[in-house]
This record gives C-alpha cells, sequence and structure tokens, in this order.
C-alpha cells in the first residue's frame, strides 16, 4: 500500500513537471501543488514521529520528521503550518487575488508548508534525493511567478559575444508589460557555494543589455543545516561576500527568502544595501500585472 | 593488516595537511607527497583490477580500478604514469630544477599521477569521500606554487564596502618579489556550478585593488564525469558561459588543466581569448623567482 502511495504521489510530481513545462500558470499546477502537499502532509501526520532538534539559531526552533531512523531536514516551528494554510493561499493564488486577502506572513507560512512537506515526504521515502525538492521549489514559485507577471517563463538569454551570438542559461527571465520590465530571478533552495552566480549573471545582463534592462530578484528557500549525528541545526551564512558581490559585482534589487537567515536580514542598512525579505512582501512590493 | 595500512595512509596525510599550513614549501612536503604516492599506487597494483570505461571524449581513453565492485573515479590512460614519473618530478620540484629538466607533457603525467593514484586509494578504501581527494590536489598544487614563487600562501583579502573593511576568502594569493606582483588563483578538481565565483572573485580584486593589480589564474584537475550505472565517460563544459564570464566579469590571465578537457582547449582562438594550457606549461611560462 505505502509503495502504492507513492507511486501515486510521483505521478503526481511528474504531472506537475510537465504541466510547468506546457504552460507555467494553468489551473492545473495549482491542483498538482495541492495534491503534492495535502498527501505529504497526510503521510507525515500518519506515518512519521516528530524528533525536536537543537537550534543554534536566535529566535528559530525546529523539528524534524522521522520514520525508522530516517530523518527529515530541519522544519523551522513557527513557519510551518497546516493544509489549510495551504488551501487559502493556493486558492488565492488561482484567482489571482493574493494582495489585501492575506497577510505577508501568512503567504510565506504557506509556501514554508508547501515547499516544506513535499521536502520532508521525499526525505524520508526517498533518502539522498535532493533533486525533487529542489526542482518542486522552482515549480512552486515559476508558478507564482508568471501568475503574478501574467507572463510565460524563460531560461535563456542571448548576448554577443565578439562575433558569436552565444545563448546562456539562467535560471528564470520574466518579460512583462509588452516587454517593458524585464525580470531576471534566480530561485534556489540555498545558496551555499553557488551566491556568486545570482550577481555573475545579474552582471552579464547589465553589461550585455544596459544597467537597468533586467531588474535582479533572488529568491531561496532557507540556509539551515542539520548536523545528523548531533541533532544540531545552524544557519550557513556568508553576509561579507555578499555585500562584496553586491558592490563588485552587480545590484540586486530584492532578495526574497520563504525562510530569512538571520545574517542577511539587516544587510539593508549600511552600504551596498542589499534588500533581504520575506516571500510574501513581494506581493505587496511588485504590482500585479 | 589492510586496515593497518589505511591508518597509516591517513596519519601520513593528517601530516601533510598540518606541513601545508605549517610551511608549504618546506621539504616535508614533498617526502608526505612521495609517501602517499607509492602507497597509494601500490595499493592500486596489489588490490584492485582494472575496468575498462567506454569514453565518449574524442582522442581520450580511461579505466577505472576496482576492487569487490567499488570503482574508483575515471583515469584518463595516456596521461596517468608510474612511481618513476611522479619520483623524477618531486625530486626535481624539491630542488627547485623543473624548467629544462623535464618536459611540459611529463610534468602534467606526473601531477595527474600523483593526484590521481591518491583519489582512486580514497575512492576505493573510503567510498564517497570527495573532501580527501579534493584538498590533496590542493596541497599539491600549494606546495608547487609556493615553491615556484618562494612566497607564503594566504587565502585572505581585506576590502573596503562602505566604512567597512571586510576580509574575503579565495582559494589561494601569493604576493611575490616583495608584493612587486600578486597572483590570485583559484584551485579546484572541477569547476562545475562553481565556475563562475573564479571570475567573481577576480572581479572583487580588480575592483577593489585596480586592474591588473591581482593576476588571475585558475587551475584545475579535470572534468570528466563517470556514470557509475553504464561505465561511460563525459566532460562536463560550458565553454559559452566560460566567455560570457571572461567577456563580462573579469579577465583571467591562464587557466591550467591537469587534464585539459577538451572544449575548452580552443577558448584562445576567438574574443575573450581565454588562455587554456596543460600545468606543465605553467613552469615555461611564468619565471621562477
Amino acid at each position: 500500500l505505502a509503495k502504492n502511495k507513492r507511486s501515486g504521489f510521483m505521478t503526481t510530481f511528474d504531472q506537475l513537471q510537465k504541466g510547468i513545462r506546457k504552460n507555467a500558470r494553468s489551473n492545473d499546477i495549482n491542483s498538482y501543488l495541492r495534491s503534492l502537499t495535502r498527501d505529504a502532509i497526510s503521510y507525515l501526520a500518519n506515518n512519521a514521529s516528530i524528533v525536536d532538534l537543537t537550534s543554534k539559531v536566535t529566535g528559530k526552533e525546529y523539528f524534524s520528521y522521522s520514520i525508522d531512523g530516517t530523518k527529515s531536514r530541519a522544519v523551522n516551528k513557527l513557519l510551518y503550518r497546516d493544509m489549510e494554510m495551504a488551501e487559502i493561499f493556493l486558492e488565492l493564488l488561482q484567482s489571482d487575488e493574493i494582495r489585501g486577502n492575506i497577510s505577508s506572513d501568512d503567504i510565506t507560512s504557506a509556501c514554508y508548508t508547501i515547499t516544506m512537506s513535499l521536502a520532508c515526504y521525499i526525505d524520508i521515502t526517498n533518502k539522498g534525493d535532493r533533486q525533487t525538492p529542489g526542482t518542486f521549489f522552482e515549480y512552486l514559485i515559476t508558478y507564482m511567478l508568471t501568475k503574478h507577471f501574467k507572463s510565460d517563463p524563460s531560461t535563456r538569454v542571448r548576448v554577443d559575444i565578439g562575433d558569436d551570438k552565444v545563448s546562456l542559461t539562467m535560471d528564470l527571465i520574466l518579460s512583462v508589460d509588452d516587454d517593458k520590465t524585464k525580470y531576471h530571478i534566480a530561485v534556489k533552495n540555498s545558496t551555499r557555494e553557488r551566491a556568486s552566480e545570482i550577481w555573475a549573471h545579474q552582471r552579464i545582463l547589465d553589461k550585455a543589455f544596459g544597467d537597468n534592462t533586467y531588474t535582479g530578484l533572488f529568491i531561496g528557500l532557507c540556509e539551515t543545516k542539520l548536523d545528523h549525528k548531533i541533532n544540531e541545526v545552524t544557519e550557513i551564512c556568508v553576509p561579507d561576500q555578499w555585500r562584496a558581490y553586491q558592490q563588485f559585482l552587480s545590484a540586486l534589487h530584492t532578495i526574497y527568502y520563504v525562510d530569512v537567515p538571520r545574517a542577511y536580514k539587516n544587510l539593508n542598512q549600511k552600504p551596498p544595501y542589499i534588500v533581504v525579505k520575506q516571500i510574501g512582501d513581494f506581493y505587496y512590493d511588485v504590482p500585479q500585472e
């Protein structure tokens, strides 16, 4: 039975994957997200036990789901909610009525719950699979952004190098309002040693197409690390490196996290002023198309 | 007995690690490198069998060491030699007499043999450990470069950001000839998605200290990938991304590989002219201090 359930779950995931490629902002995507979240939450509630973790992050508490000694990643207790919150958000997302009807905090919690329930489900049922949770987060964000901007996603730009037209791959490129506004949006579960790439790509766009042609955003899930041996959670942050990137490489407009790392929160208070906010703020910052 | 041998091997590795931190260009380093290479080569010769691999790289052939079904990474047949070649190179390295006494091809083969014998030994005796082979390559290169430049290694630079002095970590910083010449040298086993960091760091140095203050080099091992299921070897290269980095981020002076990836070999033939050479050429390009 458990095996059948998992196979049904992965079939829905495959449908989501194909759906995103076909039409990232169709209502089908919404029902796949809803179905996967519901199944993951109910599987975890019925089968997993809760393991309390030691938090090394001031102001944050974490737990982990566990089955037969296999532990999921660390889950932030304050952010993680239930299916009801996820449903409310997905409902409003489908009808393009987010702004004004749900608070920034609740949007953030809903995104966290949707992403982390699936991630924990995969952590436990397919140990070592980092790719499925990673792409799932990208799909959720792609759906949210393409809905918001009423624009189809692209991952490619063509730039001139010498006599060649060279095609480069970015995480997400959105062209809005008849090409009047363009966004370069990096989407990553966590940055680790890959943060420089975000500012590097933004600089390529600034130089190839002119400053301010592409507005640069980065959307991340979290920067937590769980030491499985001692059940201890830390946040891996490199604020000085980030400040150097913003100063010497390019200027990202805003960085949105679902679980905002403490060490990045106040980077807007001194030069070069990196603005880091929770994902829910996006809907109150950026006017809808 | 096998366990005792491995424990002796790791003791020598720890001595190498401590030695590099204490004095990267002492003769002790040379004997640790020699001892580890001798032990790895003889262990592999006496215990492992050779598995032929399917090469998807034109002009390169590969094999893998195997014990009880555990396979090592892919080894380039033409580059991999024996202890004698490694000894000759390490001997000349110790007496600072490389240039003119050993060809660029033989230097390259010796570096490959030293690095890959240890890497294969670790692949087989401590499956999943990627870190030990990675740091070993960094130690070999650090020893070679600090000897060549008669300069102690550093990994930190301090840059001004706003009113702050911020300390940034680079792979290797060498200050030569009473600070008249400075090198920023990235050292990595393979670049994968981390290549942009090399050009990003170079740009930070160019902007913070002025163009041409730091000469930028990258030294890499190889870009091969072995599919363990079908025994097939490919090279993972992104030449267009590299050209964009060289054009829009910063200009690296030269890139040296031990096993030069085919797709990077000819990047010097059109703008923005990235020079990629085999590691042995370093000794014929850069005058010794």
